[in-house]
C-alpha cells in the first residue's frame, strides 16, 4: 500500500518529498519556491500556533501585526542586518497594472511606479523598530513584550518544502527593555518555551545553545538556537532566540528616559519559529509506511473504521465509542466511506499518521471488544469495549512519550566526542549525527571545517561541562567543545 | 479627560480617527495606506477571528494557505475578474537588491528581473482555481469546503484605518461543489453565518441582501452581502459571499466526473470578512468618551480599580473577587499602578472600552459592595460583595444585549421609504441612513441615481416583502424596492 513511498534507506531526500506529498501535507505552487499548505498540513501548523500562543500570553506577551512591506531604505539602517537580508527579497516596483494597448493581456503601468520600492518582509525587525520609536518614552513604557503572526518571504535560491522556502509563516517576537540583564533573560526564556515546546508538543528532542559569530543573526548581539537530529544524521535548526543589544534601537533612534532621568537606547530581542517545525516533525518520527504524528499535534487523533464497511450497527458502536472519546477531549473521526476496503483505508489512515486505529468488526462486538492499533509501533491490540475511552486516552500520552523517548535515544546515540581529525572526519562520513568536538574559536578554522567537510557549529550547547583541550583542525588551544553537524 | 476626542456631533470623520488612535487600536505606519494594528486593535481581531472559525469549522470547513504572489497572467484569465482587481496591485519586479556602486545604500539589482510578474494577491480566486484544478477529478472530492486568513493587498488611492486599507486581514473562503444548487446553498449559508455574527458577536444589525449587477464581485454571478447601519448615516458592507457559478472553474479549466460519469465544470463560492469588521464595530456603538465595546469581543471585560490606588488590602480584595470573574471565564484585569489617579484612570478605561469597571475604596470593604460602572449607558450602582461575580456575569450579557438594541431601533429608525425623488433626496440630505425605494432594474438608473445623489443601492434585502412600484428617479415599472444609502 505504501509503496508509492520511496524507502528511507533509499533515498532519504526523496522519501522526504513523498510524505509531504502522499500525506498532503503540502503541494507545489505555480510560483517558484511558494508552497500551497494542504489541510491536513495545515491543521498541524494550528496547533503548533495554538500551543505557542498560549505559551506566549502566559508569559505576558501580546499579539499585534506590522506591515507586509519595508520601505528600502528601512533595511540599509542597521549595517549588519542590510548585509544578511538585502540580498535575497522580493522588491515591489509598481502599483498598477493595464491592459496592454497591443492586446496582450495586462502589463504593468510603467506610470504607476513606486518612489521608493518596498520590500517584502523577510522579517520586521525594521519596520517594528521604527515604530517603536513611537511608543516608547520612558522605563514606564517598557518592557514591550510583543509577537506577531505573519508571511515572510526570502527568495532562496533552493527550495524544500517546509524546511526552506520563499514565503513562510511564521511567528516573531520583538521585545524592548531598559536593561540588557532583562533583555539577555526575555531572550532565553523564550529559548526555554521553544525548546519545552519542541520536547512537549513535537516530541522533538533539542539542544540548547548559542550560535558562533558568523551563524549569528544578521543585526544580534548573540543568537541563541535549539538544534534537533533528523534520522539521516542531519541537524535542523528548529528556533531563534536574538538578543539585539541596542543595535536596533541606535539604527532607529529609540531611546527612553531611564530611573536616572538620563536618556538611553533601548535593548531589543526577537525570536521566531516558522512552519520549517513541520519539516523537522516530519523528518524526527516518520517512516516508510508515511507520516507519524505526535497526538498532541495530530488534527486527528483517532480513527474509527467499521469492518468490512460501515452498516448501521458498526455505525452505532462507532459512534458511541467517539462520543466517549470526545467526552474525553479526544479528536476523532468515524470512518463512514463505503466505498474503499480496509485495507486501503488502513494504508491510508498510516499515511497520514493518524496516531491510533480502531477497527470495529461484527466479531468485535459480540465479542465485547474493538482492534486498537497503534501508529509509532505499529502494534495491535483488543480492548475490552468497556474500558476503550480510558485505554485510548492513557494511550495517546504513551505514544507522545514513546515517540519522545524514541528520538531522544536515536539523536543521544549520535552525539559522537572526536578527539582526532581522522576520527571527526569518519563520524561524519560514517555515522553521522553531532560531533562534539575542540575549536579554537576563530571564524578562519570554523570556515575551513565547513569547506572540508560540509559541517558547522550548530552551537555551543548551554549548560554542557566544559574542559579544555585541543582544536580538532589547527590544535590550537581550545576552552570547550562545540556541537558540529552537517544541517539542513 | 476625553476631551482630545473630537466630538461626533462637530466632525465625525475626525472623532473616527481620534477613537482609533486614542484607543489603541491602529497607529498609521510609514507605508503609505498601511498601518499597523496595535495589541489592544488584535486582540479585538483575535477574538472575531476565533469566533468566525469556530462557526467555519462546525459548518465542515477546514483552512489551509495559498501563496502571497500571483502570476500575473493568472488575473487575466477570468474576463470581468482582471478588470475588477487589476487595476490597483502591488507588483513585485525584482528579486534582488544589491549595494549602489555609487555609494547611495542599497539599490535594486536590474540583473534580478522577474520574467513573470508576481502580483500581491488583492483576493485568491485565480491561484486557488488554479490548484483546485490539480485536487478535483471526481464527484468524490466535492464538494472541497476551504478557507484562508491572510493579508491581501489593494492599492486603495484614499485610505482609512480598518475601513479601507492597502493592506488588510481577511478570511476567504472558496468552495467548490458538484452542483449549482449546492454551491448557492453554501454562498447563504455563509451568508447567515456572517449575520449570525454580526449581530451575536459584534451587537451590529445587519440587512441580508443580493447585490446588483453593478456592484458585484468581479467574476461572480451573484454576490450577496450584509450591510450595517453607522452612527453617521451611512452604510457599511460588512460581508459579502459569492456565488461564482463555473466562472472560474472554466477559466482554469477545473472538470470533474459528475455521478452521470460525464465531464462537467465545477461550481464555486468565495467569501470575506476582514479587518473592516473593526470599522464597523467602532462606529455602530462608541461614543464621545472613546470605544465601546461589546463584551463578547472585548480583551478585556471588567477591570478592577483599587480607590484611591492599590494597598495590600484593597490588592486582595481585588484579587479575591477578579478570581471569583475568571472562574466564571470573564476577562478580568486588576489595576495595580500607583502612578495615575482614580479619575484618569477611569476616563482612560473608558477610552480604551472596557465594558464594566469595578471601583474599590476602603469604604466599599467596610460597606461589603463594590461600585459597578457599565460602559455602554455610563450608570453606577453599588453591588454586595457576596453576589458581584453573578451580577457582572449577568451584566456583560445585558451590556451586550442593551448594545445591540440600540443599534438596532436607530437602525429600524433610519430605514425610509420614500415614493417621490423630493422625498428619496431630502431623506439622504437631512435625515441619512437607508432610503427603501423602487427602481426600475436598470444599471443607467442606478448610475444616474448615485450621480446625483452619491447614494448606491446596497442591496436587495432577501425575505422583505415585495410590492411593485414605479421606479423613484424614471417613474419607469419597478417589482419591488431596494435599499439606497450613502455608504463607506
Amino acid at each position: 500500500m505504501a509503496k508509492e513511498i520511496t524507502p528511507r534507506s533509499e533515498d532519504y531526500s526523496q522519501w522526504y518529498l513523498d510524505i509531504v506529498q502522499k500525506a498532503r501535507l503540502a503541494d507545489n505552487s505555480p510560483v517558484r519556491g511558494c508552497m500551497v499548505i494542504k489541510p491536513h498540513g495545515f491543521g498541524i501548523w494550528e496547533r503548533m500556533r495554538d500551543a505557542l500562543d498560549a505559551m506566549f500570553k502566559e508569559t505576558g506577551h501580546v499579539n499585534a501585526y506590522f506591515p507586509l512591506f519595508i520601505p528600502k531604505s528601512f533595511l540599509s539602517k542597521e549595517a549588519a542586518h542590510v548585509e544578511g537580508f538585502a540580498k535575497e527579497c522580493a522588491v515591489v516596483t509598481h502599483y498598477r497594472l493595464k491592459n496592454d494597448p497591443n492586446g496582450g493581456g495586462v502589463i504593468v503601468d510603467p506610470e504607476a511606479k513606486l518612489e521608493e520600492e518596498l520590500i517584502v518582509r523577510p522579517t520586521s525587525e525594521t519596520i517594528i523598530w521604527n515604530t517603536y520609536r513611537d511608543w516608547i518614552q520612558s522605563y514606564r513604557d517598557l518592557p514591550l513584550l510583543i509577537n506577531q503572526w505573519a508571511n515572510v518571504v526570502r527568495w532562496e535560491m533552493r527550495t524544500r518544502p517546509f524546511l526552506r522556502t520563499a514565503e513562510f509563516l511564521w511567528q516573531e517576537g520583538h521585545t524592548a527593555h531598559a536593561s540588557r540583564e532583562e533583555a539577555v533573560e526575555e531572550t532565553l526564556m523564550i529559548l526555554d518555551i521553544y525548546a519545552r515546546f519542541a520536547e512537549e508538543w513535537m516530541a522533538m528532542p533539542v539542544i540548547k545553545g548559542v550560535k558562533t559569530a558568523n551563524e549569528r543573526f544578521a543585526g544580534a548581539d548573540d543568537t541563541y538556537c535549539i538544534e534537533a537530529l533528523m534520522q539521516d544524521g542531519k541537524a535542523l535548526q528548529a528556533g531563534t532566540s536574538h538578543y539585539l543589544g541596542q543595535n536596533f534601537a541606535k539604527a532607529f533612534d529609540v531611546q527612553f528616559l531611564n530611573r536616572e532621568n538620563q536618556q538611553e537606547y533601548v535593548y531589543a530581542t526577537s525570536w521566531g519559529v516558522s512552519t520549517r517545525l513541520i519539516g523537522g516533525m516530519i523528518m524526527t518520527h516518520s517512516d516508510d509506511d508515511g507520516l507519524v504524528l505526535p497526538p498532541k499535534l495530530a488534527p486527528i487523533q483517532v480513527v474509527i473504521v467499521p469492518i468490512p464497511k460501515p452498516s448501521p450497527e458498526l455505525m452505532e458502536a462507532a459512534e458511541k465509542i467517539a462520543g466517549q472519546l470526545r467526552a474525553k477531549g479526544v479528536r476523532v473521526k468515524v470512518d463512514n466511506d463505503d466505498q474503499n476496503r480496509p485495507g486501503f483505508k488502513f494504508a491510508e489512515y498510516e499515511m497520514i499518521g493518524i496516531p491510533v486505529r480502531l477497527g470495529l468488526g461484527q466479531r468485535d462486538i459480540a465479542a465485547n471488544q474493538v482492534e486498537v492499533a497503534r501508529r509509532d509501533t505499529k502494534e495491535k491490540s483488543n480492548v475490552p469495549l468497556d474500558t476503550i475511552a480510558d485505554h485510548v486516552a492513557t494511550l495517546l500520552d504513551d505514544i507522545q512519550q514513546n515517540l519522545f523517548e524514541r528520538a531522544r535515544n536515536y539523536r543521544d546515540e549520535h552525539i559522537t566526542k572526536a578527539d582526532t581529525w581522522a576520527e571527526f572526519v569518519d563520524i561524519l562520513e560514517n555515522k553521522g549525527g553531532f560531533v562534539y568536538a575542540h575549536w579554537d574559536g576563530t571564524s578562519e578554522t570554523e570556515v575551513a571545517i565547513k569547506e572540508q567537510t560540509k559541517a558547522t557549529i550548530r552551537c555551543i550547547p548551554l549548560g554542557w561541562d566544559e574542559e579544555p583541550g585541543a582544536c580538532i583542525l589547527t590544535g590550537k588551544p581550545s576552552e570547550k567543545r562545540v556541537l558540529f553537524a552537517k544541517a539542513y
